[in-house]
């Protein structure tokens, strides 16, 4: 008993990461169990609109437990200013390690984070130290593909969700309730 | 545009499959974008305790609009008896095709069903003709390990959760919130 409630007092470092689709599903989800035990969780969106309307609109019956960051308003990767860009996301990450740092959730949620990484505007370094300076029970779920190594070996558990079928025009066959 | 109404009026087959973390709780994301657009979710959990206390509690901010069926209460498949296995397992997969066919839903989740493949206590044939006879505008989400290729191939979209990491003793690790 007494081992395990060190074990409570600790928090996690959950990766979702790959090519296939239910990396920010199962983040979602994984907010989802966490509100029902009451529990307060942050998500802080690094590209826009990964989280659509359907948990928008799922989230407002959390209203006070849940807070939602949306950072990737302006930055959608597609900028011709890559320095603008960067600027960006350098602000977007110093809003995490605030948030971090403020501790006022039990679960936070950084969703496709990788990609700060990816594009090289944050480096690896940075963002493992950033995490490993959160409050010590605060668990963290990270999303994005080709999680980088160093996160891979920082993290408790890291699960790849791997492509095996993914139709053409999935977002117009999935429509309303499905994919967003 | 009238393209998009068609495809928006066939329901979907999603499968989340592998032997990581993750494919139940992308189902419980799923559940939840639905219910954040009004729809109708019927959850029918085969093995017992896969759903925890974290989503049954949340699942209650929408009641009236999730069904929540455990049908894994009296095989855990640790019994003695395989015979009385099989008959309940048949008795699940009735009462799910009759729940499929009274079309009270828009995302019906059919969470660890694969294993009832599997362990061949039903046949993919038969899974697959009483998937295929759902009404047409619904939805359905299979979970589990070991998709059967009949099942991949009816599938839209297929998603394998392979685990990358895993720690030893994961569940008293991950504790209240995120485990359960």
């Amino acid at each position: 008993m007494k081992e395990k409630s060190a074990a409570e007092n600790r928090g996690l470092l959950l990766v979702f990461t790959g090519n296939g689709k239910g990396k920010t599903t199962a983040a979602l989800g994984q907010a989802f169990r966490a509100l029902g035990h009451g529990m307060r969780v942050a998500v802080i969106q690094f590209i826009k609109g990964s989280w659509k309307c359907g948990e928008l609109e799922a989230a407002k019956r959390f209203s006070g437990q849940l807070d939602f960051h949306v950072m990737g308003r302006g930055f959608t990767w597609k900028s011709d200013d890559l320095n603008k860009d960067i600027a960006k996301a350098r602000e977007a990450w110093q809003f995490t390690c605030d948030l971090l740092q403020q501790n006022r959730h039990q679960l936070v949620i950084l969703d496709e984070l990788t990609y700060l990484i990816t594009y090289k505007m944050i480096g690896e370094e940075e963002l493992l130290t950033g995490l490993a300076r959160r409050p010590k029970e605060m668990h963290v779920v990270v999303t994005g593909r080709n999680a980088s190594p160093g996160l891979i070996d920082a993290a408790d558990l890291v699960t790849e969700m791997r492509e095996i079928k993914h139709p053409y025009a999935w977002g117009i066959k999935a429509g309303k309730g499905i994919e967003f």
